[in-house]
């Protein structure tokens, strides 16, 4: 990790190692370890089809037990496996509670990979051997959580880690978070795991209620190409070694801003680092009628695959923005819609604006990122997504790719 | 048109010009022209930007006059044109209905092609010229009628017409349909316009309510992108020159069954010619447990990105089913779902089939068109939608073409 300026939380120890999960000589096996148990959070998939360890990290969740140890497996979603795979992350569980002589149910277990095949079990009991002799080598932790962050990759171009301090009145906390995306990233979670680790000391009901407000404005914002996940996780565990313990309602607020600071900076990198995206676009829906409006003209826009590939083509076609406007389900005002490309207007009144010049439109499409903005003229009701564009290396990463 | 089976309906004519509305030397204005006044059904696009030649064909279908003439052109959609886009239909079936000495209101104009750009009304004036000279130089049926489908024609590959003869109590009739596609192919209609000609003669509201019954079981079921277009029309005309008049119940049944037949034959034609499309996949959903279920789950996977870039990779890839299914947004069992490949189960009860092969599966993903059924087990409802692949001809040409 170059960035020395990722502030890493106190109290957590990172393992990161090859054990055989994927053919290439990469990581594929994390371990994300705290001082103490944590109060953990969680927020998963809604996928009908949730996978073994999505399964079982509920049922963690539901029983409210602190959690001292993540192991994350990149290269096997544990997913479509039915009661094996249960018992499978029951026995990856019991061994990595026995090499860290921890109580088993302090820990969670995470998946992410191709689905339908069963955990290589064995494989990952080896795996855990090595992530522990890892713990004894005394790596930099920032070299250390870049291994970790490394290892639950799949068809991510680089590992993502942001952290931040928050300052509370009893002192400084810090947030530290990772988290792999790439692809089936869509509005109500994604192929993504998240962790969000902090030393802040807070109570489990309200860590929760915070998680989920946090996840639903940022990691269910963020579409690649519009598919949910069987494996999708958010956890945040906090595990009080500042010696911080935030009660006070103007620290949990100054708490709660710092994980939406570092769950939208990780969303805002999935994005980027969507399967074979070269644009990062914000699509806000302003001025709807009625609540949930905005968001369902955003999301159709944000998935729509004419809109994304007209970004992949740097063309400021408007007219695949309206019909998506058009088709999403929404009583709308034709003439009242307003749409602007950043700071250039384009679209007023439902018509093509008067002074708008394609060569302008042109230019904000070439950035890297850029907003469209909707504006509807017709009530309050607003709603941002983030999406990437659709491309041919989209494609061929999909083509090829067995997930 | 080297296929001389098509059945070509008596009491109409074709033409198909080249008038500049293309930069290329292309057919763009296509003219269909009844011997007398037919009865008239139409199904629009559901879009809320409908195009102005939607706006207008909707009050005239409204005032149920009969139509003689439909004059359809490409290259430009006349799409969010506001008030002006209504003036221009306006301007254009008068001077059709002038040269082809009808009254104003016997005029259906369609456009498909670029959104947002003014109807170039002198040009397409000049073509309508062009048009009438066409219709005196007394090509041969066959011709003149090919020529006309493939003025209507975008970014399609091949020009899509049907044919079939209908026996009934009081002796043949003849339907014959033509179509577009390509692009903004979606449930709910697509950027496609369709024409369902026949010599029958039908009273024009059971041959509206005929229309809306094959549309929903036809061009309402395929999908190539998800986008909806603005433009999307499908248009029946009865102008009873066989002297053949359908009042019987069982010549009604027999006709609705030929427009069915015509109908599902150019929505196939039009997902085969998707836009970059290399297979054509039925999807589907069998044994749901309420109305309605099916069709979420069938759209959910024939939908899915992820899904048909695997289709593209030939990748019998059930795991990203197994997760569309998942996130339709429907209760299910997982544990009662199978999914075969053809005639190749590849999960039974929610896992993979224990006698599935991997090379059966990848044999049916070989093939140009097979069908992926997925058995929920739970109930009577069942839904059918036919889908492309997405491929990096798709990219290609929605990142260049500006629709």
């Amino acid at each position: 990790m170059s960035d020395n300026s990722i502030k890493i939380c106190s109290g957590f120890r990172f393992a990161g190692v090859h054990c055989g999960l994927k053919a290439e000589e990469v990581l594929d096996l994390a371990l994300l370890l705290s001082d103490k148990p944590a109060q953990a959070a969680a927020v998963f998939t809604e996928n009908r089809f949730p996978a073994a360890p999505v399964v079982c990290g509920r049922r963690q969740m539901d029983a409210g037990a602190g959690v001292q140890a993540v192991l994350i497996n990149s290269g096997n979603a544990n997913a479509c496996t039915g009661h094996q795979g249960e018992i499978d992350v029951a026995a990856v569980a019991e061994v990595l509670a026995a090499a860290l002589e921890l109580p088993r149910e302090r820990i969670f277990i995470s998946s992410t990979g191709v689905i339908g095949e069963p955990l290589p079990v064995t494989t990952i009991m080896q795996g855990v051997e090595l992530l522990t002799q890892s713990l004894d080598d005394d790596l930099p932790v920032t070299e250390a959580l870049e291994r970790a962050a490394r290892a639950i990759m799949t068809t991510d171009k680089s590992h993502k880690i942001v952290g931040v301090e928050i300052e509370t009145s009893q002192g400084p906390v810090t947030i530290t978070g990772l988290a792999k995306g790439a692809g089936m990233i869509h509005p109500r979670m994604a192929t993504m795991l998240a962790y969000l680790l902090s030393d802040a000391g807070i109570d489990r009901q309200i860590l929760q209620e915070m998680l989920r407000r946090v996840v639903d404005k940022t990691f269910n914002r963020i579409s690649v190409d519009g598919d949910m996940s069987t494996n999708d996780t958010v956890l945040a565990l906090a595990n009080g070694i500042s010696g911080v313990n935030l009660t006070a309602a103007a620290d949990l607020e100054a708490f709660e801003e710092g994980l939406l600071k570092v769950a939208q900076e990780l969303s805002f990198m999935i994005v980027k680092d969507g399967e074979g995206a070269t644009k990062t676009v914000a699509i806000t829906v302003v001025g709807a009628r009625r609540a949930g409006e905005a968001e369902k003209i955003c999301r159709a826009v944000a998935n729509s695959a004419l809109v994304k590939t007209a970004f992949f083509g740097q063309d400021a076609n408007w007219g695949r923005i309206i019909a998506a406007v058009g088709y999403a389900g929404v009583e709308i005002d034709p003439e009242m819609v307003n749409i602007s490309f950043d700071q250039v207007r384009v679209v007023s009144g439902g018509l093509r604006d008067p002074d708008y010049h394609e060569a302008d439109g042109a230019a904000v499409l070439r950035q890297d990122e850029f907003t469209v903005k909707i504006d509807l003229q017709s009530g309050e009701d607003e709603f941002t997504v983030l999406t990437s564009d659709l491309t041919h290396d989209y494609i061929s990463i999909n083509a090829d790719y067995r997930s």
